[in-house]
């Protein structure tokens, strides 16, 4: 497995030096509200169903939205730890990752427009298993650190375009 | 439903509003790598599987994690127009999204340092059905892309500290 790995690495880059254009990939998604703030999420062969608490007016069938950036950025940095350490030959046992993100919610209540809605800091912990030796392993951190695509989403802005489609319904008759 | 929502919705922002240290909510996520690229990841009461795609050493037994900020985006746009529309009165028969986000692998890889490893552009479409006239939809639009969390996470960095653990483990005697 770990040399399957490597190889595939090896080879991707390799690809993507020989040509750049390779590199370039789309990840769609597709999601539509349901009853209440359920809501369907589509992911190439995968589906999740995304809800929030109950105190957030929600049934709570799933993660809230801002839950998932949590999943993301652990699962991207246990990911990525398994990816470099594949690539640079250093052993790895496990990896796991624990995350808090704080969010003042008077942002998304709309009651003080200078609370930011989203998280104003995440913190947490990477807790690695592994025979190599500490300088070893805080070398490893950076080559993750610095290759981890949804750490860099979270420290540097993503420009965001949403088009806003409207389709005219008939009034209700009761409105 | 809608009735209790926006009761819901009014005596959040009374109580954030007479007391603000209320409005401070904390999410947390734990995770582990399993087998090759899947992580298994605890939101709460609820958990879901990360993975890769074979094309990127993963089994494909899940989202990957930046296709899990396109479901973030998406589902939150989606609840943040349901409690707008709710809050203001604004008739909304159904809300959908469509995002894609472009990413050049050279990042992730390792290839080429200039390039960031993170999406560098997310754009799409949301779809809504109301019978609202199109000055209230845009004024709609509006107030959710400016109380929106996951669209404020994407827009301004988040600032993270991760703390790397480790735990020697002796080294396997085939190395």
């Amino acid at each position: 497995m770990s040399a399957e790995l490597k190889e595939l690495i090896f080879e991707t880059q390799a690809k993507f030096k020989a040509d750049p254009d390779e590199a370039k990939a789309v990840f769609r998604s597709e999601s539509a509200l349901q009853q209440g703030m359920q809501s369907r999420v589509t992911l190439g062969d995968h589906e999740i169903v995304v809800d929030e608490p109950e105190s957030l007016g929600g049934a709570n069938t799933g993660p809230n939205p801002v839950e998932l950036i949590l999943a993301a950025l652990g699962s991207c940095q246990e990911i990525t730890y398994r990816a470099y350490a594949t690539a640079l030959d250093i052993p790895l046992e496990s990896v796991s990752v624990t995350l808090e993100g704080n969010i003042d919610l008077r942002g998304f209540f709309g009651v003080d427009d200078s609370v930011r809605p989203g998280y104003q800091g995440i913190k947490g912990t990477v807790r690695i298993n592994s025979s190599a030796d500490e300088a070893t392993l805080q070398m490893l951190r950076t080559a993750v650190n610095a290759h981890c695509p949804v750490l860099d989403i979270l420290a540097k802005p993503v420009p965001v375009e949403l088009d806003l489609s409207i389709e005219q319904t008939a009034a209700a008759a009761a409105e």
